[in-house]
């Protein structure tokens, strides 16, 4: 087993933290993002979106998506559980993951794209869909803000893949699109300061 | 329990489809999106982001997005399942439920937003980016395509909910962005066919 791996890639950054939460050990292979290296013929092969993470199996089969992989390791090593142990527990997760996912990280993308340099000459960037979507992100913030004011984790009384993708989105947004939370949303931040110390975060 | 719908959202069919497939009946309540009954405080209070399909609990909790309710009556009701059975299945699911979501639905959407006169006047459309997400759409059709001459269902042997996503988000596709899949993609037409014949594809 093999895990194609990118320092500076959010994505693989959820599963590194993820297998760190599970104290599970996968042997590394680091895939160049910022010169080309998963867009090769090879790569594509493995993975035809040519993304990180990506796992490989020793029988020479393919899982790509974060998120995959992580629910391939929760399945295989269920302890400690990162994705809900009851029915209606695993919904949430699943819920606020989504949440992340689409409203929070997809709008961040979007920020990034229409106002960095380095996607100057790739795409028409467009200010007024970059101030759009920080606006969406500013709402999706405040909606993170009031759950942490009802429990400590995203999805309930326990830390789970949500928060995970939560951790990995905010700090992306602050490191990539210079979106900063508003410090006023203090149950965000007693949030991130309680899961950024969490030994898993330095992954 | 009870499930607020609306009959044209992509995302509440996906849920109907699902409660199609397990026999599941819910109560239902519409939810007029088209006449901004989504945003009302009263919806909103249910749900912050303003969408639906929304699942509420008899003891008047809610439950959002549309793959977390799928989620919550897959754990209620494992039989027939729709998330796969063993560890690698079901995350070949998730694999495939995040590419249609993150590579397929979301492209779609930029292009219908970008081209559809009903957003004319609600964001600046570029034709430049609606016809970068039209060659995504196409990129990932193609992937689906190859995965589907390998198998019956995109994650296996077995139709899941990934399949689900799927043919929503294709005929979404056709539908509100005007981009239908290249009939050379054959193994996707077929595959295409063969679950709009489905009873669940009515719902």
């Amino acid at each position: 087993m093999k895990l194609y791996d990118y320092s500076r890639s959010p994505n693989a950054r959820r599963v590194r933290i993820f297998l760190a939460e599970k104290a599970i050990e996968v042997p590394v292979e680091t895939v160049d993002l910022a010169h080309g290296e998963s867009h090769t013929p090879s790569f594509l092969s493995k993975n035809p979106l040519g993304q990180v993470p990506l796992l490989e199996f020793d029988d020479g089969t393919y899982l790509a998506e974060s998120v995959a992989i992580c629910r391939y390791f929760e399945e295989a090593q269920p302890s400690p559980p990162l994705f809900g142990t009851t029915a209606r527990g695993r919904a949430e997760v699943e819920m606020w993951a989504r949440r992340i996912e689409l409203s929070l990280f997809a709008p961040v993308l979007v920020v990034w794209k229409h106002t960095d340099p380095s996607w100057a000459g790739r795409l028409p960037q467009v200010a007024a869909l970059a101030d759009m979507e920080r606006a969406r992100v500013t709402q999706s913030l405040a909606i993170l803000d009031a759950a942490l004011a009802q429990r400590e984790f995203l999805a309930g009384d326990r830390f789970s893949i949500a928060d995970i993708l939560a951790l990995c989105t905010i700090e992306f947004a602050c490191e990539a699109a210079n979106i900063w939370p508003d410090p006023k949303l203090e149950h965000l931040a007693g949030w991130h300061e309680a899961v950024a110390r969490r030994p898993s975060a330095r992954a």
